[in-house]
C-alpha cells in the first residue's frame, strides 16, 4: 500500500519543496520501497495556474484527519499556526519535518517529546544550513563523540554583506542595498543582520548537542550592523577577516557557552574563505576532531533538499520514533556571555589616542597594536588584547572612557 | 535487556573503536535505550598490558554462536578473513559495521544485499573520509537529490605530500619521507601515492550515489609519484595548486564516468585551501547545490568516531535493514576514462620547444601558455588546453611526438 504526503506551506520552501519531490518521485519511492503520494498543498492563497492546483486545499483538517498521510511538511514559519499544526498531527502519529528554525529552536523540546510519546518523528534538517547535512551528521555519525563546540556562519545574508564589506569596501548601508537587490536580505532586514536567524541556529545545534533546551532569548546575540570599514580595515591589515559566528561549547564544570557575535577569523582559518550568501558549520568532537560542513544556508532548492530528505526518513521510519530529543530543564547551566573568555579586537577614539598606548598596555595588559591600510588617525587606536574575560575588560574600559570612547569590541574566533 | 557488541581487529582503529566507546559509554547508551556491553576483542596477537585484557579472544566461534552480540566492528583490513567474518556474521542476523574501503569497494553490493536479507545491516561510514560524515549524509540527507557529481580530495597521504611539494618546494621524494616520517604514510605507500586507496573510497562514494557496484579495478587510477616540481611551478604561476582527486558524475546519457587523477584545481576553489592531511568532499545535487564535508580523512579517534556512529546507528535499527544498498550488474556503465572532456595541462620537452608555440597552438586549438617563476629553459613548454576528450588529445600529442617529448599531462578540476 502505497503512503501520503503533505506540504503546509506553498511558498518559496513549500513550492522548492514540491518540485523538488516530484522531478525525483521515482528515485525517492523506490528507495521507501512504495509508491508514495504528494497529496495535499495547504496554504491559503490561490494559485489556480500551478501544474498542482488539484492538490491545494485550505483546511487543514483534510490532512490531519485522512489516515493515509504519513508525513506532514511544515513550512509555512512562525510559531502560531505552524505550532498547532505541528502539535496535532505528531499527537494523531503523523510525522512533521520542517524548516521552520524559529519553531524548532523555541518548541523543540515540547514537539520532539510529544513525537515520541506518539511513535512518529520531528525532523528538521533544514532548519539550520538550509540543505547542508548537519542535524543528522550530528546525532547520528558524531554520536559516539562528545561535542566539544560547534562554530558557525550560519547566516548567508550576513556573510553576503561582510563578504562586500571586506571584499569591495563597501559601507555596511551600500552592502545590505546590494543584498537586498540580490533577493538575499528581505525588506525588513532585522532577523538577519541583527544575529537573530544565527541565534535561532545556534540554539538548535547546541540543544541537540547537549541534550538540553537552549532558549534563543537567553544567549547573548549581536548581530552586523555596527561593523565599519575601520573594523574591516584594522582586521585585514592584521590579517583577519570579520563574520558573524554562531557557537556553543560546553565547560569544563559542565555549563553551556552559547553566543552569536561577529568575531575575527584569522585568514589561516577555513572559515575565513566561506563567502557571500554559502554557510560553514565545524564541529568539534572528542573523537572526530574538527569536521566541517559547507554549502549554500538558504534557498529554495537547497532548502527543499534537506525537507525531502526528511520526508523520506520519516516515510522509512513509519511508527518508529528514530530517537532525536532534547530535555527542557528549569536549571541554569548557561555560562554567562560575559564570563566566558576570549581575546577581544578593541577600537578607542579620543584626542591624542595614539600616544596613550603604554597607557592602555598598563590598564589592559599586553597588547597587540594594529596598523590601519589607509586614513591614518592621531585620535584612533586599535588592538587586541590577550585572553580575557569581557567582564573584566568592562571594568578596564570604564578606566578609560572619561578620555576615550569606546567604538568597537569584537571577539577573536 | 542489555545488547553485547565485538570488535574484530585491535589495531590502530581497533583500539581506537574500544577508546572512544568506553569513554562515551553513557552517553551513548542513553542514546540507545539500553545497556551495551563490549564484550569481546578479537585478535591473533597478545595484549596482556591492556585494559581490556579479558575481553581479548582469538576464537571469531565465540562472538558468532554468543546471541547476545548485535553487532560487530571489523576494523581487522584486508579481504580475505575480514570477507569470510562479515558474511558469517550477516548470514547470522548480526550487523557489521566497518572501516574496511577495499571489503566495501569490492564485496558491498553482496553483503549489503546479504545484510538486506537477514534484517540487519552492514554500515561503513568509517570507509571513506575517516570521521568525516558523508556516507549518511548522502544516503540520508541528500536522498531527495539525484546525486550530479562528487568530487573528493579523499587521502591524506598523498594530500600530505602534495602540500609539502606546494607550500615547502620539497621533491616528491623528499615529501614522501616526510610523510613516512611522520606516521602519515606507510613503508611501503604504494596504496596511497599510486591513488588506490582514493579508488576504492571514490568507488564506493559512486556505488552509493548511483546504485551500482563501480568496481575499482575497471576505472582509471593514476597517483602522484610522477608529479614534479617543475609542474607544481607551472600551476602555481597559473593560479593552481595540485591535488589528486577522486570524481565520479553521471553523465546526460546514463553513464557514469569515474576516476582518480591529480588535478589542477583553481586557487579560488575551496579544495585549494585543503592542506596537510585534511579530506574534503564535494557533492553536487539538484536540490543541495554544492555540499562540502571536511576535516581528518584517517587516523586512530576520527575513524573510530565513525565506527562508533556506526555501532550505535546498527544498534538503534535491531532487526531492521536501513535499506542501502548498491546493485551488482554485469552491463557496462562506465564512460571510458580518455571519452570524458576535460581542460588539460601539457608539458612537453624538447629543442627549441618554447619556439614552437604558434605550432602547438595549430595541432591543440587555442591554448593558455603557462610561465614558470624559476629555471625558465628553451627547452620546455606547458600549456593549457581547452575543453578536449583526451583520446583526441593523444593523437595531437602523437603528432608532435617525434620532436618533443610528453612529460606531464593533468587534467584541471
Amino acid at each position: 500500500m502505497g503512503s501520503k504526503a503533505a506540504v503546509i506551506g506553498y511558498g518559496v520552501v513549500g513550492s522548492g519543496t514540491v518540485e523538488l519531490f516530484e522531478k525525483n518521485k521515482a528515485k525517492i519511492e523506490k528507495n521507501i520501497g512504495r509508491e508514495v503520494t504528494l497529496a495535499y498543498i495547504l496554504d491559503l492563497k490561490d494559485f489556480p495556474d500551478s501544474p498542482y492546483a488539484d492538490r491545494m486545499i485550505k483546511d487543514f483538517n483534510i490532512i490531519l484527519n485522512d489516515p493515509e498521510v504519513e508525513v506532514v511538511a511544515e513550512v509555512v514559519g512562525g510559531t502560531t499556526f505552524a505550532y498547532n499544526y505541528t502539535k496535532a498531527l505528531l499527537e494523531a502519529g503523523k510525522s512533521v519535518v520542517t524548516s521552520n528554525k524559529e519553531l524548532v529552536a523555541k518548541k523543540g523540546a515540547e514537539l520532539l517529546k510529544i513525537a515520541k510519546e506518539h511513535g512518529c518523528n520531528y525532523l528538521f534538517e533544514a532548519s539550520v544550513g538550509g540543505g547542508i547535512p548537519i542535524i543528522r551528521p550530528i546525532y547520528k555519525c558524531l554520536a559516539g563523540n562528545t561535542i566539544e563546540e560547534i562554530t558557525g556562519i550560519l547566516n548567508g545574508t550576513t556573510n553576503f554583506i561582510l563578504t562586500k564589506m571586506i571584499r569591495e569596501q563597501l559601507s555596511f548601508d551600500e552592502a545590505l542595498r546590494q543584498a537586498q537587490a540580490n533577493g538575499y536580505a528581505e525588506a525588513d532586514p532585522t532577523a538577519d543582520i541583527e544575529g537573530i536567524d544565527a541565534c535561532r541556529k545556534i540554539c538548535i545545534l547546541g540543544s541537540l548537542a547537549y541534550g538540553r533546551h537552549i532558549d534563543p532569548d537567553r544567549i547573548h546575540c549581536s548581530g552586523i550592523s555596527r561593523i565599519t570599514m575601520a573594523d574591516v580595515e584594522y582586521a585585514d591589515v592584521a590579517g583577519y577577516v570579520i563574520k558573524l559566528i554562531g557557537s556553543v561549547r560546553q565547560t569544563q564544570d559542565g555549563k553551556v557557552s552559547a553566543m552569536v557575535c561577529p568575531r575575527l577569523v584569522s585568514k589561516k582559518h577555513l572559515f575565513s574563505h566561506v563567502d557571500d550568501v554559502y554557510n560553514a558549520i565545524c564541529v568539534k568532537g572528542d573523537g572526530v576532531g574538527d569536521a566541517v560542513f559547507y554549502g549554500r544556508g538558504a534557498g529554495k532548492l537547497p532548502t527543499a533538499s534537506a525537507v525531502v530528505g526528511d520526508i523520506i526518513d520519516a516515510l522509512k521510519h513509519r511508527n518508529t520514533n528514530i530517537g532525536v530529543y532534547w530535555e527542557q530543564k528549569d536549571e541554569d547551566f548557561l555560562l554567562p556571555y560575559k564570563d566566558d573568555d576570549a581575546a577581544l579586537y578593541v577600537r578607542v577614539k579620543g584626542d591624542g589616542a595614539r600616544e596613550m598606548t603604554k597607557g592602555l598596555s598598563a590598564t589592559f595588559g599586553n597588547l597587540i597594536f594594529l596598523d590601519r591600510r589607509t586614513a591614518h588617525s592621531e585620535d584612533e587606536v586599535a588592538f587586541i588584547t590577550p585572553y580575557i574575560k569581557e567582564s573584566e575588560l568592562d571594568k578596564s574600559l570604564a578606566i578609560i572612557s572619561h578620555s576615550l570612547s569606546i567604538e568597537s569590541k569584537i571577539r577573536l574566533l
